[in-house]
């Protein structure tokens, strides 16, 4: 008999995650507070819930995807108070990008009410949610990571495990924090060559080669025309948007403030990013950070 | 017959690379204001000449490895006046790291003496002089670098075409400014999973598979124990040293300056390269800039 | 009769505040957990107390001055609950600097409660506290403050009010992110002028009658020798410690991630500061930050 | 008899520069090649020269106020070799802003050829060379320096002596890069109490009685509506333009470049400037800044 997921959360990453696990089999319950995302994934084959407390019972797995610590803080622990709902034989894999504090206070108070929780943050964007290809990075104890493969595997192309509850969070927000220093060093590298003169494919071709290759100048060049595919070619739309970049950025540098670390580059990353935000690029791919250094049309 | 080369500077990096033509068959004459490096390359092989003038007499290649511009400047234009010295049918292939503006002036000055010259950066550093596996990136007539060819295989692994006069100075400089802004960012990182209780192995591991994945975290891992082969891991001893990088940065800053460019994270790396200079670490391998983001011993 | 104040916290800043009470004629009823500062808080005629409850016991005024946020809750609120125990005639005032958020958690739970808090931090430091000229920096209900002033005016030069609840935290992390930022670039600038050969009194002399006139150029010259009696022609000895510099600078970028505010030069200083405070500086004055931008001895 | 100025460049600062020179009583012959600007000289009692060389004829002093280094090294040095024609008797005053290098270079070539010239940058902008109220930051033998003083008063309020020759240049830009760091400094502050709730004014009144206090939040607000008389509360409009600061940041990237010093926020605060000036902000006043720190309208 199929496995039973209680799937919270319906939005751009969570409804294409849900249909995967249709697709693998699973029976899923779902629920969203937003009536129109529940409805669009019922139409899926989703099962609509009025409630998560509804959707929970007697799941095997609960699945959350949540745009922020608050919101799973309301809903597990404040407000809906979930936890009391979710039966022992639950694992519970949350999924949301959040602080590695809040994260903690889930899995500790999952565990005290004798609950098994992980967090399994992801990346790869919309379009790894609908591929299935998405990394989940996990943290919690690794016999609940091992077991929650079953679900996150019909999602992903990369498990991995960071370790103990907050690890995953955490290994989530240096990946993107460098992430977003290589982008704008990028960024910066090409115009400064283009400005003097130099054939940005040329210049791509050379680093791509050299020492200062990097995922962003080899898979998703911010210069556009340099690849046809990436979303600079297309006027930055789709991908990754300069509004997430800032969120993940963000809770870097709580984090960093909490352990007293210091990422200088990491914080003025923070900061273009926001001044970009800021100034009219919020919904662009992160990419665009190319625009700061060129002439406003 | 063997042809000629005039090896012009005969350091750390020039005495490799003339006994590696030496080893391909090339005739050498070397020249070097320092007696004591002299005489260590006479005893590889190379012509003692006891002047530039002498040395590039009837040479068919005119090889320079130099420290600075105005070195560069000086020998071939300003005080030295080697130009008015070489023949006709020498190719002048200038393999020192200086300005674009400098570059461009010494091809520009050759050409209206109706001489020919390319400039041919390199990188891969000492070790990669020895081994024969610098990578040139060369600016200049095409034709030019076509037929300086013959004389840069013999030490090297890759060959690179920029572009015109300037282009190979320009491209090399972006591509290590964008090494320091990946190693240092690669730093930040690892140090705040570090401060975060996450194991620095792991998080390598999951960043070199992820979007922050980039050429110093991957294969010049700057946290000590990582990679048992990297400069890290034996007290960032010998590798591309703080100095020299902060010369590169300074470069890429003083061209970023004169075509109104901006680099933030470029201008913020040879800031804290320059701190990292100043504070003792001057002769380090650079990827001791993991040592700034840590307590002092 | 004399009103009581009773005083919790007794460190470097609270003695010499609580001392000046007692000689404005105040009766002092003084807690610390630390027993050696109770004794020597006793010694100075402030009245020793064995539990928090104890000195708050009818007392017309509280005043904390506690190193930080999460102690100011666990006082007051979390673990010994001691607006329990506070009388509804007692103006409470906390003097700690700590975040807008926690201090606006204080005010909100004491008025719940029935009782008035005004949070009071303060600049100056220990020389201020003896000598009785801190500067308070007020937020909370202005009526509440106007009635604090009795108990500041002994402890103070200037009492600013900055607005409601939080106001006064952050308008005080404002102006201690614009010292720290003023001060770098004071530093950078006189290093700037001294490596190209200036004197760094003339220097001084002319920014401090020109445009790039402030507070650490004018008053704290962090140029050794400029200025006799400034901590930096004292071998950087005394004053304003790296680590509290650091302490409100992580509060500065902590709000600024939460208000979604971006503040480069503000993230920079605090990094910059963190790597003094990483490589030896911790206990120096935070004028030493001139010491980044020179050779190590 | 009235003694004789020759004034080379005759734009915005020139025009009512020399004009100021008239009133006082000089006979002033300007040159400028841009017929308009001559004309509208003309038209305020400026005698109209039609080449260098007739304006420089038997003058007392030559006083040159142009855009950057290279029109100053053109017209004294390379193109226009003006020192050939400039009389033993005159005295050379350079009030252009630009490299140490260059003006370094103009001192010491009229010396060899037995002249005296000194460098004179100005701070004060359109107004103040109206206003006859520059500060002028003089670099060169202080016998020079002196007999400058009587055509430098009437157009000044304050005249800096700051060393020998390059000292005077130096000294400007290590007061501007110190002026655009508390300006955006001051402009994140005001923002980030403004995000966070407080009045801009009052936030201004405390941080300009405390530590905090610099000349850009006293005499001259970046946040709009705090000062009325301040470019800030007139659309930016006037003032100190962003591309003029971006030109003084450049300098002080390409000095500190060049004597190996370090200075991170100035390199930052080059950078930011770039951005506003890239993105549409080149003809505002510099404390625009501030709109950087705010949403796009």
């Amino acid at each position: 008999m199929a496995k039973t997921v209680a799937f919270l959360g319906l939005g751009h990453m969570g409804a294409p995650m849900a249909t995967n696990l249709i697709k693998a089999g699973f029976k899923v319950n779902g629920f969203d507070p937003v009536t129109e995302l529940l409805n669009a994934a019922a139409a899926k084959g989703i099962g609509k819930c009025s409630s998560p407390q509804e959707a929970v019972n007697n799941a095997d797995f609960v699945v959350s995807m949540l745009p922020n610590g608050a919101a799973v803080e309301c809903l597990y622990i404040d407000t809906d108070k979930l936890l009391d709902d979710i039966s022992y034989k639950s694992l519970i894999i949350d999924c949301s990008t959040i602080s590695a504090a809040s994260s903690k206070r889930l899995i500790h108070d999952a565990k005290i009410k004798g609950l098994h929780a992980i967090e399994a943050p992801v990346s790869g964007g919309v379009s790894g949610a609908e591929k299935g290809s998405l990394s989940f990075i996990c943290g919690g104890a690794s016999s609940d990571v091992d077991k929650a493969k079953e679900v996150l595997e019909p999602m992903s192309s990369n498990i991995f495990y960071a370790g103990s509850a907050g690890a995953g969070q955490t290994a989530k927000i240096c990946n993107n924090m460098l992430l977003a220093i290589h982008m704008i060093g990028t960024a910066e590298a090409l115009q400064l060559g283009a400005d003097n003169g130099l054939d940005t494919k040329v210049l791509t071709d050379i680093i791509s080669k050299s020492s200062g290759c990097n995922w962003s100048v080899q898979n998703y060049n911010p210069y556009p025309g340099v690849m046809p595919e990436a979303p600079a070619s297309n006027n930055y739309a789709g991908g990754f948007m300069v509004k997430l970049m800032c969120k993940d950025l963000g809770l870097a540098q709580e984090t960093a403030s909490q352990s007293k670390s210091y990422t200088p580059l990491g914080s003025l990353a923070r900061n273009l990013y926001g001044i970009l935000n800021l100034r009219g690029g919020s919904d662009l791919d992160f990419s665009s950070i190319q625009k700061l250094f060129q002439e406003a049309d």
